[in-house]
């Protein structure tokens, strides 16, 4: 893996380092998710810029993706719609194509960064996303009542934890995304597209 | 044409009226952008709901794009900053295509839908984008300063009115779209997505 | 009528042409609109700068007034509420004369200016009025439910679209004024304050 | 005077009480302003509700007319510009008719009310209304920069910190006015509009 | 009392003037504040560059905290969520020490100063907060439907009153504090804190 | 340690494990932190009820407390401003504690809670604080000028980094902290508050 190179232009305010420079934990994921991938995912050539930083928002990024109660779809389109609410370009397209993967959707995504009210999703799941937008929009006015309406749609005390925990996480990472000018791989912006099967 | 018909889901809150119904020269209309775009935008079944809003709308989106001092790919960028802001699924959608096709970059219009301060685009362009969505969101701020700025990145007076006028027929379009809840063409998720030759 | 003046304080921010170089089909709207008010309305010196701009504007505003299912007070209603929270200082003022007339209240544009929720409304019309400043404040929040509301109130589905593109044309029309710097007529200050009969 | 009566209808979400109920001393300037206006302004019959509230309100009111280093005029000013952003119809009505008068300017006060941006103020003034409506609606963004911008335009301190004092003093005034729905007397909507002489 | 001084960083942005050029009604009552509470609170000093609006202030203040039928606590709870919402941090320091002494609760006001939706109060006062803040927040939106939620949580008229007046006469000295920069004493930060008896 | 007991009332919205039911990791994480502040901080009994979202939120949090280039109190101080204007009750208190100690400043906590802007801080730090707060409130705005504000202010790349991965995180922390609705525990409220050496 020695000639793997990743994007300088993955992220505009801040260097990218060299591949060779990276510590060896870091080039490992790397490889990683470039084997998956077919292509290394601008975030990592990102926060390759400062090791620890990185280390720690990949355990908190697989904690929520791995130890989770919800669909890996569900946890997507979450992210998707407080991106689109953040405006974060970054991660309207790279979580984009999850969305479109995971739920096997191709235009979901469209809608999720547009407007999450106008998507095609069940009420169980607009509930979802009506309170990961209001936890991003107006964080102190989520109530018991919220959490409560999560119930009711069928949500358990887990799952909620979950839904809080994704779109708290995002709104973090949607704002390095946008202090570092965190750009998206090419490859995302079309994957997922074809119609479903 | 007496085999066309309507997507019945092109808005959601009000009717798509039946092809046969609608008056001859919203058909002749509807007929000649089948035959350019190979389908039929979903904004023509939507607007067929009242005949006199349909004929005005074109005058007036006719005007914006064949009367206009701004290249077409201006007017369409714009479109899509301002409707990005605005939140509007369908003018994201199906004037992303057309940011895509006329100019010829198939990531800019994903670009301009998340956060147009992102975008490539040249600094006389990105004026013209804060002065829309300035007129977009805070339209009483729009100052004599900010007609100057565009004044001194190289835009005339007649550029300036049309940036003004396309930014401000949005803000009437996209309101229109999200009150009938119109539904872009499955067709313009994927237009002009292939690499630029 | 080759004596006519138009009034060259009219817009601010681009020059008001010689009515002696207006396209005659222009001139005769004028001269109509001159005949029926005693003066002419600024909104024609202004939009005069560009014909085809003036002629689809109007067509427009024509189809609005005119193939509508709502009262003519109604629709000057709204675009006076939707003036008064989008800050716009000749809509106010030319529209909040045509309140006071067709609605023979003369306190009525004052108070819609202000704070529509104050205005001497029945509660059918105060649905109208909170729908159309919920679709010009937060747009993508307008959901069936407040569609819903307007049906219970009253209202067909024909006078809601109706309700829905008079708001949004005036979100243009306010942003297009703003822009400009168009300034009302002294004469529509006054009109309609005289004590209804 | 005991034939003096209030008009029931100042407010409505208190009761007005009768004039006879209340203490001599508000009676007195009760009548006081009656003499004066011809009229009496409702925002008395208001205040009557609680005589304690309406003693403090006169003093700190007739401070910020009486003991000034402002014109009144620019005082009314200041309060119908905050007024407007407040969107208080009673305050808006009120001394948008003593904008006229004092200002001897009959189209100013609808200027004020609708955008204050629009006015046809000095550019001295307009430093005034700036920082008057940026404290009303970003308070804690007001800084240093804002007072050098009023002394730079030729306000003396005591002068900069009148322009404080009114616009905060119409914050609570406007509040006043909604929360309890005071409604502005039919004369004021008339009174200045004659051209001036 | 020739010896007293006044704290010459009471507020930021204007002079603080000798205690011996203060007139004798105000130097009066600064005498007994600096009495009973051990110290001079700033926001005399502060106001001592304007007489005519330290007297009217006090009057105002006096009538609200004197002639009221809430409790006092409920005054300086109203207080500081107002004064939180709005960013003050003179009121926030200072009425949170009135805040702890008078409701006896040592962690109340830090509370409300950050999020009044997460402070220790009964059903009641979040009721009277809600309507406080929103009248704080979003003035026009306070509707009759408030108000009776006021009166279903057991408030009488004459309390509704004082919520609202309580609420808008801070609204007005949150804005002076901000606009001159006062600055709260020290002994304001501490006094309180001890545990409950 | 089987006698450590969890504060119960640490979050309302979800249960707080019994201590000997948490994973040993956990518990010696959280024997640690109780043996140095003499009393075990909430956020541990509230992260418990996720162990996998406990680990990765401490790793994050240490990474930016010990692998930084920044000083400790500029840490404290950025976050106490982000938790000020998300009005989050549990960061404002627990770190507002670490600030006073940090910095060695027993009132800074209180201003950066209710106002960073009136804080007494370098106009060095109060750049810092200025980028912290806009990357909080408007992310989308953060440009390049700021950064540059922040290097002529005297950062280097790397201290902004860490200014921007800081205030991002605290966006997270935040949201968790409303959402679960975190209680400071009472010892926060008064650490560090005797005035300074």
């Amino acid at each position: 893996m020695s000639d793997e190179t990743l994007n300088t232009d993955a992220q505009r305010r801040f260097p990218v380092p060299d591949y060779d420079e990276i510590p060896a934990d870091l080039r490992g994921r790397i490889d990683e998710e470039t084997e998956r991938a077919g292509f290394t995912p601008n975030v990592f050539a990102a926060l390759a810029y400062k090791p620890s930083h990185f280390r720690a928002f990949m355990a908190f990024h697989d904690a929520l993706v791995d130890d989770t109660s919800l669909d890996r779809e569900e946890v997507e389109m979450i992210i998707v719609a407080v991106s689109g609410v953040n405006h974060c370009y970054y991660c309207n397209v790279a979580h984009g194509a999850l969305v479109r993967i995971y739920a096997k959707q191709p235009t979901l995504a469209d809608q999720l960064v547009a407007n999450y009210r106008q998507a095609d999703v069940s009420d169980k799941r607009m509930a979802m996303l009506d309170v990961a937008v209001k936890l991003t929009e107006h964080p102190t006015e989520v109530s018991e009542a919220d959490l409560q309406r999560l119930r009711d749609a069928g949500y358990s005390d887990d799952e909620i934890w979950d839904i809080g925990a994704v779109t708290a996480f995002f709104n973090f990472s949607n704002r390095m995304a946008l202090f570092a000018d965190w750009r998206p791989n090419d490859e995302f912006h079309t994957m997922g597209r074809e119609p479903r099967e």
